[in-house]
């Protein structure tokens, strides 16, 4: 199958494409470099720094033999997004190119719009390219967890039956996020909705909590395969930052009062399992968020088409854990602590 | 009170300003001409045209004695909008500055990207205008009843509690379009109840029907005060084109099924009341939407602050005849039927 990955440069993207074109797709991926540009403009270093999309499908054909496509470019520019579909004729896009920050999304006027303006017309572009271009393609939307907020009922997988007075309605599930990253992915759900509603597009909303890891099968196969690996409070991941400070000796920053759930659990507890001296720090929230929520989403979709999970478990972590210690030396404590707070 | 009205040339911004300036309030309006543009583009005259925002503030201050303050600008650019908020410090807000036609918004790429990007900019613009300058301001931003769709439950005002598997949460309404229009003026209400949440904001979203009518009060004191009237089908709401396609002896176009229920009931019949041959015509509906439906709207909320309704009488129906008729030579049928399908 051709497929097309957008954002393909990402934290998901690049492993995403690796593993497609390891299973026999042809893959291409596009990348425009914007979030290693906020990452400098933020003075947020990844912890293990990737090569450049270019020189990482260079290194993966070296190892593998297969090649990865790569157009250097902007999904929200309409000339360079139809090109790529009228040369590739993809038959499914994942579509990972967008602004991913929350807190980089909340920390002024100009990220905030640009935020907006990126996520959105990525989307818009990828409707049109494959209303124009390619109607029966398939797209893979990323999703977030995040856009449900932590609503006080479970969360279904997709939509759920309201009955109200009487009679019922079925609603796409109502969403109310945290940020406003989250929000654009509000936004994009209910635009690729509209053009599925409206035009019959062929959507997958994947809706995925936040990431945690450094490695995949086919990142192992070379040191310059690896995912970019974030720590930092704008792009790193909270189990991923807890990682590093842990190595560090430095205290895990909890937000607030901690009693955040997400789609991992006992997260602190299994840290302290792991040998290293942990010491937990408890900081004012800079989000605005519930602290104590219920929290229980559904999740019977992916296991029913055969999903194997990966848990949580100490060997991951200890994996994870010293992976992060061959790079001790460039972690950087300034930059794990919140620098952004959501109420200015 | 000061009071802003974004959108202040349009069919309800301009009426909305002259009402509130002779209510003794300071009134200022701000406008780019978007809508003027567009019927050009369109090929979509107003069947009354309108003086510019400039001539129409002068003829008010000349008959009635009162200032309506205009700039002419964009208010996606920040920069004008700011130094608006830094000259009037407005107390309140009345946001109509938005792309507004449904059938503009599905009838190709540029124009849904524009409706996309402006209805966003104008509305994010607006929050962080009030956000820096004026953090008390009232905004009052104009919804449509179109972002509900046509639910099978009753639409409550504002938000509904959802009782599910044994607890309960209370969320915004689901809303859910049938154009991409309707789909922007969500995004504004997500994006809006997102910094409500976050930042306090104070905004009053009012959801209202398709606006029908030719005039007000204060557009009665002088022919150059009156409304844009448009009758076409991009920007004519469907009251005022039966209207004028009744005058003009041309047949009602009822889309599809014709059982399409939104604010106003028993049109057809009324209109038959009113002393003109009327004809109905069938058209394959262009858009996508219920032809039959449950419509239960709630509407207490404004009644309980002391709203005093304008039915849509005999009387109000053929006071809206005889100024068309004064106009009918300008009526153009070529433009009326509906030039734009939702599915290409």
């Amino acid at each position: 199958m051709r497929i097309l990955i957008l954002g393909g440069d990402g934290y998901l993207g690049w492993p995403t494409a690796m593993q497609l074109a390891m299973a026999g797709h042809e893959v291409t991926v596009v990348d425009n470099y914007l979030r290693r540009r906020i990452a400098d403009e933020t003075d947020s270093a990844a912890l293990i720094v990737a090569p450049d999309l270019v020189e990482r499908a260079r290194i993966f054909a070296t190892v593998t033999g297969k090649e990865i496509e790569v157009t250097i470019g902007d999904c929200a520019d309409r000339t360079l997004l139809s090109n790529v579909f009228l040369h590739f004729r993809p038959e499914a896009v994942v579509h990972y190119a967008e602004q991913p920050s929350g807190p980089y999304s909340m920390s002024g006027y100009d990220a905030a719009r640009l935020t907006i303006e990126n996520n959105l017309a990525t989307t818009f572009n990828l409707v049109w390219a494959v209303l124009e271009h390619a109607p029966d393609c398939h797209i893979v939307k990323l999703g977030s967890m995040g856009e449900y907020g932590t609503p006080n009922i479970d969360i279904e997988e997709g939509w759920i039956d309201v009955e109200h007075k009487g009679r019922t309605q079925r609603f796409l599930y109502p969403r109310q996020a945290a940020s406003l990253y989250h929000t654009t992915k509000i936004f994009d759900t209910d635009l690729l909705w509209f053009y599925v509603r409206t035009h019959g597009l062929r959507v997958t909303d994947l809706m995925q909590g936040p990431v945690y890891g450094v490695t995949t099968p086919e990142a192992e196969l070379d040191p310059g395969l690896r995912p970019n690996f974030h720590y930092d409070d704008i792009f790193g991941t909270v189990v991923n930052r807890f990682v590093v400070q842990a190595v560090a000796g430095l205290p895990l920053t909890v937000y607030g009062a901690g009693g955040q759930t997400r789609g991992y659990l006992n997260l602190i507890d299994t840290l302290q399992c792991v040998d290293l001296d942990v010491r937990i720090e408890a900081l004012a929230n800079p989000r605005k968020e519930a602290e104590e929520h219920y929290y229980n989403p559904a999740h019977t979709g992916l296991l029913d088409l055969g999903l194997q999970p990966h848990l949580m478990t100490e060997e991951v972590l200890v994996d994870m854990v010293r992976l992060v210690q061959e790079h001790r030396h460039r972690i950087r404590p300034e930059i794990v602590m919140p620098r952004v707070r959501w109420n200015g």
